[in-house]
């Protein structure tokens, strides 16, 4: 049987791997400085920090040393996105089988420490993540400014989950957290509900809940109209008004790279695998 | 950096990646029951086993938790003969770098035992692989009877090399276990002086094997003259008379599958990994 460390690894190769996934790079597809291998790369990299949060090791050191295994390719950032988000999951799946509940990961977001948010700050500086300017007076806590925001995190007493609380309006993986992961196990419970080969389900997975909500990624890459006319083109996909593979190549043309949305695709998988979903 | 184990999935994950790679699944072609996802899931099973011959462990052992792992996915076999390549250069890199030669991979083989052999046979007990009749006089120890055939083994007192050799004549993967590694370190050499992503250069490294020698899987599937015309083909797609997509399309119509091909690209990877090759 595999261990939640390789179903988490199996789920972040299963989610780039399935197409199409429109804007994304997926097993069809590669954007110019970001391929399809880097993705195999920093799965394979990401291992040693996943195998950590699931035998209990502070959630902040776990994530700093898969984003810096990850890191090693030359894509720059594959999965920062979805590896955050599988952690808190990880953990609760390390737990024992019970624990893979929102409630379940909750807890674990619930437990973080400041400890932990100094090492979330810190994973900023191996790899270059694409973010929004900070909120009015969060400019010290910048996430770009890696670890020289960790004193003032310290001064404030701020856990990851602050953090993440303070990030969960305008971040759909920092919602997630705070929320009770509604969306990821939603995402789970259509992929195994889904027919099919898992990647494949995975991918339709991916455009409905691209047609369902705003993806965060978007807007902070381009504009919040963009996100939500992302979102009805989605939607027009869905309802076969639009072949999904014409749209993938549409998104990657006009640089739309929904990877918000990539990232609860890869933490549902992770759920599913957990639960028992045959590859 | 990635560790030994590491660089061995990798390997097996970029090799299956590489297209297009005339007859074997690969990034764009599935097999009707063989999917590119069967190959990401038996990747990332069988690291354990990698891990195991990386720090030591009996080779027959590593390579029999390596198959077991490599075997939870409904696709059956993906990649046992590249496993089984790659498990002696993986116990010789595992001993520091300047064990990664032709001569550190061959004492590992030479100090193979006969246990190492009796793993070897049971691990044909966890996924069907397509073999051939067994020669004159080995019928006792055809490999499709598995831990059935571990007491004839163990009178004869056959360690794993001593197996290995009486394929050779039969099976690529046998004769680079008893000759040196040669065309694995040869593929090395190609993938390290190719240029552009490393995919690709597999890909094209497996076309320059195919079109130099036969096939060995490809004569056990279908018979020798199949497989000296796959041969003649691949060199004439290397000629630029035919386009390697259209090869590609070609054989899987014609369930060409080069699999001992494909077992040296992934250990050629694992080599080139291995010496720092950046992805």
């Amino acid at each position: 049987m595999r261990t939640t460390a390789q179903n988490a690894e199996l789920a972040l190769l299963l989610e780039v791997a399935g197409t199409p996934k429109p804007g994304n790079v997926d097993r069809h597809r590669d954007h110019d400085d970001l391929r399809f291998e880097h993705f195999l790369a920093g799965a394979v990299g990401a291992r040693r920090g996943l195998e950590m949060a699931a035998v209990g090791e502070p959630l902040g050191e776990s994530f700093l040393a898969a984003i810096e295994g990850m890191s090693e390719q030359r894509g720059g950032n594959t999965q920062f996105g979805a590896v955050l988000l599988q952690l808190p999951l990880v953990a609760a799946a390390g737990d024992g089988d019970r624990s893979l509940t929102p409630e379940g990961a909750t807890a674990v977001v619930e437990a973080t420490t400041v400890a932990d948010a100094a090492n979330f700050y810190r994973a900023f500086e191996a790899v270059d993540v694409a973010v929004d300017d900070p909120p009015e007076g969060m400019e010290p806590l910048d996430v770009r400014r890696g670890s020289d925001a960790v004193t003032e995190l310290e001064s404030r007493a701020l856990t990851l989950r602050d953090v993440m609380e303070r990030s969960a309006d305008r971040d759909g993986v920092a919602r997630e957290w705070v929320d009770g992961f509604q969306r990821v196990f939603a995402a789970a419970e259509s992929i195994e509900g889904g027919d099919g080969p898992v990647a494949d389900r995975a991918a339709r997975t991916f455009l409905g809940l691209l047609a369902d909500e705003v993806d965060t990624f978007v807007a902070t890459q381009h504009d919040r109209a963009t996100a939500e006319a992302v979102t009805e083109r989605a939607q027009a996909a869905l309802d076969g008004e639009v072949d999904p593979e014409t749209l993938a190549d549409e998104f990657v043309a006009e640089d739309i790279n929904p990877g918000t949305t990539a990232d609860i695709v890869a933490a549902g998988l992770f759920v599913a695998l957990e639960r028992g979903l045959d590859v």
